[in-house]
């Protein structure tokens, strides 16, 4: 057994907090990672990353492997020493991507070819291929098996086509990865909105036996409470002494009800992506900086977080800063996101090891649904 | 007498090294001040504009006056709250950017009326208006006199009306300043590269009387040579107790030949305009960080400056983020730029008080002539 181990240090109701121990370091559950795209979370410095609380961020294999190219980040030491992030590191297969952003792509058994969205050059990714690239290339502390982003919606007779060759590809990622010390190969559950299905390939993947397990293909407009039904169908036949990770979720909302249903990784670009657009999140939802009434608020964003874009600039400047479409903008609104969101897991964290997730659950919804941010 | 203490510290040659004392911090000079435009020196942190070694930044009452309005500024009090920049701030009239960016211009005795270039309404700028702006709702250290921006070429009867009609107003601008303890204001000579309108324009200005003298009107396309000559020219006639500042100015070795000249301010666009366009400064000149003869270059920057952005990250990842568009090749290279033109200060700064200045300007001309950057 090569898995990191897996510290559970409290459960409360179906939520779980604990320690996945790595070599490059701890990290707390339940966990939130940032994206880092393309070898940097966008308009962020590494170390606000890491001072918001941060202990794992993600990488993307398909912008990697496209620029600037798997080898050369290889050749370059690899993706910790290439983007500064001396952390855990987790990455994705690349299938996503090369469904959401490639064109001309040919699906077989084998894998999928592609025509890169940057050069149209043209790629093959298969199991192997992504397993060499994620974890012999870029040194990702936890590889995604390659799998089939099953398209939303789905007939169920097409899930089952897209599940099975999901898990047919988690059986080859798994022997490409073999046994490695130090280096964790997480599968991922598919079956779209169907239960059963669902359920059959959490069973079969299990079977297989991976570091961890994920939950793929959803947040893809299924809506939230599609999601939360999957979870619940899903998570109770996920081994609880394994990570379990819900990919690419989501809002705050979504975070705290996948962790009330178990979840203990998550990652998603909402935090810097609407950085980028002029919009904060909190406890009250999205808060869109471009608003009028923010032009002469001279309130912090938000006092209570420890950073300094919550608490060191006025909302009229970052209004200011939004509407000039300056660089300042997108960097204190992502910086803030992102502290936001690790504010979050750590108060959720603490909440479960103190026995009080149903409190904090009941109480997050009350203000989620107020969206009184004042 | 109000204007701020200038201790002349040493003189090398033309020369000199010295300290501007004010209210809010003391400007080592020769001194390159950062350009905040619109309240944000664009891609970068205050912190990193101040702990690179600057004393005094540049704001603009064009961009400030627009947006978010020079009264809302001083309702939220002030530029340097409003901007989180609490050192010594000079702004600039508004009359160059009204000239450079502006439409439907209509100038007159009185002022220039001209067309926002965000939202096409209607303002006036008179030299009241301007220090108005400036001094008392900006809250500016330093306020700059309005002048018309001569354009370049320009025949001799133009370049004379030109220089006259921003002597008048230079003398209403003095008038409207009145006298105001822990505040200053400059005057500007102008006369395009007529070197006896130049003099005659700084011999009228130190009739008015200001706390320092500026040149304006060059880097508009005149050359090097041109430059250096007009300030050749120039520089003799400004009393040798007041700043002297040089407008827009510009490339390393443009602010090395101005300190040889008898310059002490600078302020330019260019580190962070290069910044956000891949390129950064060294002594060799401009290095285009998107070149191929990088993507694999291990090395920092420059590891001699200290500065993170300059010390810690290889070229390889810096080419690749200037090739992937991330905002952090603009934040690196902007904070690179910055540093950089701040130690090229020190570095003047230094040599001028241990009178080797002459042996700095030669070595630095050398480099500056191989373009050997490795």
């Amino acid at each position: 057994m090569t898995a990191f181990p897996f510290k559970l240090a409290a459960t409360d109701g179906e939520a779980r907090t604990g320690m996945i121990e790595t070599p490059r370091g701890t990290i707390r559950t339940p966990a939130f990672m940032p994206v880092g795209t393309a070898g940097t979370v966008k308009a962020l410095y590494m170390d606000q990353v890491r001072e918001a609380g941060a202990d794992i961020i993600l990488g993307n294999t398909y912008h990697l492997m496209l620029r600037p190219g798997a080898e050369r980040v290889h050749k370059l030491g690899g993706l910790h020493t290439f983007s500064g992030w001396s952390g855990p590191m987790l990455t994705d297969s690349g299938g996503f991507q090369v469904w959401s952003l490639a064109s001309l792509r040919k699906m077989s058994e084998e894998g999928v070819q592609f025509s890169s969205h940057i050069d149209g050059s043209r790629h093959m990714l298969t199991p192997e291929r992504s397993i060499e690239i994620q974890a012999d290339l870029l040194g990702a502390d936890i590889s995604m098996q390659l799998d089939e982003c099953t398209p939303f919606p789905c007939e169920k007779d097409e899930a089952r086509a897209s599940m099975e060759l999901s898990l047919r590809w988690g059986k080859r990622s798994k022997a490409a990865f073999g046994e490695r010390a130090g280096q964790n190969l997480f599968g991922i559950v598919q079956g779209s909105v169907y239960e059963d299905l669902r359920r059959e390939s959490a069973e079969r993947l299990i079977e297989t036996g991976f570091d961890g397990y994920a939950v793929g293909g959803l947040a893809v407009g299924e809506g939230f409470e599609t999601m939360c039904s999957v979870l619940d169908a899903v998570v109770p036949h996920l081994p609880g002494e394994r990570p379990r990770y819900l990919m690419g979720v989501g809002k705050p909302i979504d975070l705290v009800e996948a962790v009330a249903r178990g979840i203990d990784m998550f990652d998603c670009v909402m935090p810097t992506r609407s950085g980028r657009h002029g919009q904060a999140w909190s406890d009250f939802g999205p808060v869109n900086l471009k608003n009028a009434r923010f032009a002469e608020d001279v309130q912090p964003l938000d006092e209570r977080l420890d950073c300094p874009a919550s608490r060191d600039y006025s909302r009229a400047y970052l209004h200011h800063l939004v509407r000039s479409g300056e660089y300042l903008a997108a960097m204190l609104l992502s910086w803030h996101n992102i502290a936001y969101y690790q504010s979050l897991m750590a108060r959720m964290r603490a909440a479960i090891a103190e026995g009080r997730f149903a409190e904090f659950r009941k109480d997050f919804n009350a203000r989620w649904e107020s969206g009184a941010f004042e």
